[in-house]
C-alpha cells in the first residue's frame, strides 16, 4: 500500500459513518462490551452495528448475527475477537468493503514465534482483503471529529486541537484522564499496537494533514523505523512532542514482551529528536503541560517576556526555565516603568522592574489588573505571564486578566497557586478567553518555553534548547 | 544565641499557647486582617490577641489595643507592621515576654542598602530584648501540632508527617496546594524569610528532632550557609527533598532582589546534596511525589519490587525509573509462577513473569485481586506496586488491594489511570489503609524509588542514585 493510499485510508477510518463491533457481548467486563458502550456513551455521530452470533439485542440496539445481515455500507469494522478469531474474519470484513479494521486482540508477534507467525497470516489477510489494520493489540482509537470513542473505556473528555499516537494503550489511556484533569483538548488519539499496515509514520502524515490537529504528542517504547518515523514528525510543519520510553536496557526485554519491538539506545533516540527539532519531554506531567502551551497559547511575535507576580519565588522558577532555553525578559520601556512608579505612588513597595513583584499589594485584584495592564501594554513585551496566589476566601484576577488580554491583544498565561478544585471555574473562565491555566510554575513554564521555542523556529531564528 | 537555645526557642514557637497578631486590621485584603481570619479558620488551639490602638473587635474576637493590655502570658507575636514598625514593636514584644515573632514586612536586605541597615536594627532588637525572629520578609508558620495556620492565607490542610521548609513564600505556597490535591498531609511549614536569627541549618535541627515531622522538604533558592545547610540535612536521620532554584545565572539577580541571598552555582549545590546523600528534585510535582512515597509507603524489607499491571505500558515507564536508580525486580518463586499459571487455567493469556500484565483479564477486580495476593505473597517481593486503568462505568479493584496489603503485610503503592475526580473517594479509602495513590506512573516511580533508596541506605546497602 502506497503512502497517499494509507493517508486515504486512514481519513477514513477516522471518520467513518458506520462502524461494526465484531465480538459485542453483553458481558459487561470485557471489550466487546464496553467497547459498544464507549460508542454510545461518546455520542458517535454515525450508526453503530454490534455484531454477535446469537444476541438480539445489546444496550439498545438491535445485534446482527454477521456482517452480511447488514445491508448498508460499513467504514469501518471493530474487532474484539480473539488473535485466531480477528484472522479469519478480515474476509467478512473485505467482503462487506469496510475501508479499514481496528484489532484489539494480542497475541501476536509481542508473545512467541507462533504469535509471530499468525501476525503473518493477519497481514497476509489484510492485503488479500484489502482491509487495512489499526493494531493488532491495539487498545484503539478516538475521533473528537465525529464524537468516535473506539477503545473499552467510555470516557468524558473535552474536544481541542491535540492529538496523540502511543505506543502503549495504558500509558496512552492514562494521558487522557491527565489531560482532561488539566483542561487540556483533544482531537485524536491512536493507540498503534503491532503497526500490522500503518506505521509511526503514516500516522504522523495523516496528523499533519488532518484539520483538527493542531499538536501531536507521541509515545514511543521503540520502533525499527526511528529515522522515518522522525523524518515524518519533522515534516508535517506542526509541533510534535515526543516521549521516549527505556533509558535502562533491562526496560527493554519488558518492551519486547509488550509491543513486539525493542526500545532501542535511549541517546541515539534523544541526539535524533535533537536534530530534527522535536520537543522531548521525560514524563506524562510535562508532555501535558508542553502540549497544552503549544495549543492553547496564541502565537507571539517574539520571545520576550512580561512577568506580574504576587510573589516573587514562582516567577524566578519559570525565568529559570525560560532563560535556560534561550529566551529573555523583556527590557521595558521608561514610559512603562514611569506608569507603573506612578501607580504605585509615593514611597513605592516594590521596584519597577520586570519580573514586577506587587506582593505588597497584597490581595486585591484591581490594582493587580492595572500593573498587569501597563507591563502588557509595553512594546517590548511579546507574550505576558501572570501568577498570583489564591486566598481561600478572596477571589482570583481572572476578569482582570482577560480585560487586559482583550485590550492589548497580547498572548498570556495563567499560574494561579490554588487547589485545582476551588480554581476550576476560573480556569475554565480563562481557557474559554484564550488564557491557559496553570498551578505550579514549572508547568507554566514548560507550556511557555514550548510555545517560543515554536516561535522562534517558525521565525527563523535560533533556539537553545536544554533537552 | 547557641545552637540549644535556638531549638528550644523554636520549639516554643512552634508550639504556643497563645499568640498575637500586631497590625490586626479590618481591611480585608491585608495581610494583618488574613492572619487573625487564618488562625480562626485553622482553629489554632490557643488564645488569639488581634492587637491595634483603635479597633475593639475583630471578627468575632476582642482587639487589644497594645500588647501592655494583654494580661496573660504571650507566646508568640506574629507582626504584621511595616519593616520600621516591626523593628520598634520588639521592645514591647520583650517586655511581654514573647518567646519570639514572626516578622512578616519585607524592605531589608532584599530591597536596598538603607533595607540591610534596617535590618541590622531590627537583628540588634531581637538581641537586645530577646525576641528571637522569624523572617523577617517571612510568608509565615504552620504547625498542625497546635492548628496554627500564622499565614496570610486560610487553608484547609489534610494532617500528616511532611514538614517544609521554602525560602519563597509564593512557592511554598503552591506546595501546599499542590500537596494537598495530592492528598499529602503537613505537619509543620516554614516560609524563613530573611533568616534574621535562624538560618535553614537551625529548622532542620529543630525539625530533625520534632516528632511530628517524619519527612522533610527543602525549597532552596540560595545561602551563604550551604555548608552548614546540607550538614545539618544530614545529620538528623530523617530523609530530606531538597529542591534547589537556579541553574541560570541569570536568575541570580532576581532572587537577591527576593530573598536577599545570591542563588549560587547550581552545580555546585547539586553535587554537595549528592555527597551528602540527600533526594535531589527540579520540580514541585517530583517533590511532592517524592515525599508521599517517603511519608506514606511503609519501609520494605529490601528492595525487590513485585508488579501486577492492568497494562504493560505504565509498568514499564516505572521500572525504568526503579531499575536506573539501581533497585531490582523480584525473581518470582516456581511456586509463585506455578500458582499464577494455575490460576491463569489452560492457554494463559499472558505470561507468569514479573511484572504481570493482566490486560487479558479485563476490568473483573476479583481476579485482579488473586493474582496481586500470589506476588505480593511471594517471598521474595518486598514491596507491591499495583497498575490499573479505570473505565468510568465500572469499580476500581481498592478493597483487593487492602485485603492483600493486610493478609501479606507488605508495603503497597497503587496507581491508577483515572481522573482525579473520580478517583478521589478510592485515594481516601486507600490512603486511610496505607496504600498511597498516584495516577500516573511516573509519579508513582519517584515516590517508590525515594523509599526503596532510603531503604537501601538505612541497611547499609548501596543504592545508584540517579540525580
Amino acid at each position: 500500500m502506497d503512502s497517499q493510499t494509507k493517508l486515504e485510508s486512514l481519513k477514513g477510518m477516522f471518520h467513518p459513518q458506520s462502524v461494526a463491533v465484531i465480538g459485542a457481548t453483553n458481558v459487561t467486563e470485557r471489550a466487546g462490551y464496553n467497547l459498544v458502550n464507549s460508542l454510545i456513551h461518546g455520542g458517535f455521530s454515525g450508526h453503530i452495528y454490534p455484531v454477535h452470533p446469537r444476541l438480539d439485542t445489546l444496550l439498545g440496539l438491535k445485534v446482527y448475527h454477521s456482517l452480511a445481515e447488514i445491508t448498508e455500507p460499513l467504514d469501518l469494522a471493530i474487532i474484539a475477537l480473539n488473535e485466531r478469531g480477528t484472522v479469519d474474519i478480515l474476509k467478512d470484513c473485505g467482503e462487506k468493503g469496510a475501508k479499514g479494521a481496528l484489532c484489539f486482540a494480542g497475541g501476536y508477534r509481542e508473545t512467541s514465534e507462533q504469535g509471530a507467525a499468525l501476525e503473518e497470516q493477519l497481514r497476509d489477510s489484510a492485503n488479500r482483503y484489502h482491509v487495512p489494520l489499526i493494531g493488532p493489540n491495539t487498545f484503539g482509537i478516538i475521533s473528537n471529529d465525529v464524537n468516535l470513542n473506539a477503545t473499552p473505556c467510555p470516557m468524558h473528555l473535552p474536544k481541542g486541537g491535540v492529538s496523540f499516537i502511543t505506543q502503549s494503550g495504558g500509558v496512552g489511556l492514562t494521558f487522557l484522564h491527565r489531560a482532561a484533569d488539566a483542561g487540556l483538548g483533544i482531537n485524536k488519539w491512536i493507540c498503534v499496537g503491532n503497526r500490522c499496515t500503518f506505521d509511526f509514520a503514516d500516522y504522523l502524515a495523516f496528523l499533519g494533514q488532518d484539520s483538527g490537529t493542531r499538536v501531536i504528542g507521541l509515545m514511543v517504547e521503540g520502533t525499527e523505523k526511528a529515522d522515518e518515523m522522525v523524518r515524518a514528525a519533522a515534516d508535517i510543519g506542526k509541533p510534535v512532542v515526543v516521549y521516549k520510553v527505556g533509558r535502562t536496557s533491562a526496560v527493554n526485554f519488558a518492551s519486547m514482551t509488550h509491543t513486539g519491538s525493542m526500545v532501542g539506545s535511549y541517546q541515539l533516540y534523544h541526539d535524533i529528536f535533537q536534530q530534527y527539532g522535536l520537543f522531548q519531554v521525560t514524563n506524562l506531567l510535562e508532555m501535558i503541560a508542553t502540549l497544552k502551551g503549544l495549543a492553547m497559547i496564541e502565537s507571539p511575535r517574539s520571545n520576550r517576556i512580561g512577568i506580574v507576580t504576587h510573589t516573587a519565588g514562582p516567577s524566578i522558577l519559570a525565568i529559570d526555565e525560560l532563560l535556560n532555553r534561550g529566551h529573555s525578559m523583556a527590557t521595558l520601556t521608561e514610559s512603562t516603568l514611569e506608569g507603573v512608579r506612578k501607580l504605585a505612588g509615593p514611597n513605592p513597595p516594590f521596584i519597577a522592574k520586570n519580573p514586577l513583584d506587587v506582593t505588597a499589594v497584597g490581595w486585591p485584584t484591581e490594582p493587580f489588573g492595572q500593573y498587569l495592564e501597563l507591563l502588557a501594554g509595553d512594546p517590548n513585551v511579546d507574550i505576558v505571564l501572570a501568577f498570583y496566589c489564591q486566598q481561600d476566601l478572596l477571589g482570583l484576577p481572572s476578569r482582570e486578566l482577560i480585560r487586559v488580554k482583550e485590550k492589548t491583544g497580547k498572548p498570556m498565561v495563567a499560574c494561579y497557586a490554588s487547589r485545582a478544585a476551588l480554581c476550576e471555574p476560573d480556569r475554565e473562565l480563562l481557557e474559554s478567553k484564550g488564557i491557559p491555566l496553570f498551578t505550579s510554575p514549572e508547568e507554566a513554564a514548560w507550556a511557555i518555553g514550548a510555545v517560543l521555542d515554536w516561535t522562534v523556529r517558525s521565525t527563523g531564528g535560533v533556539s537553545k534548547r536544554s533537552h
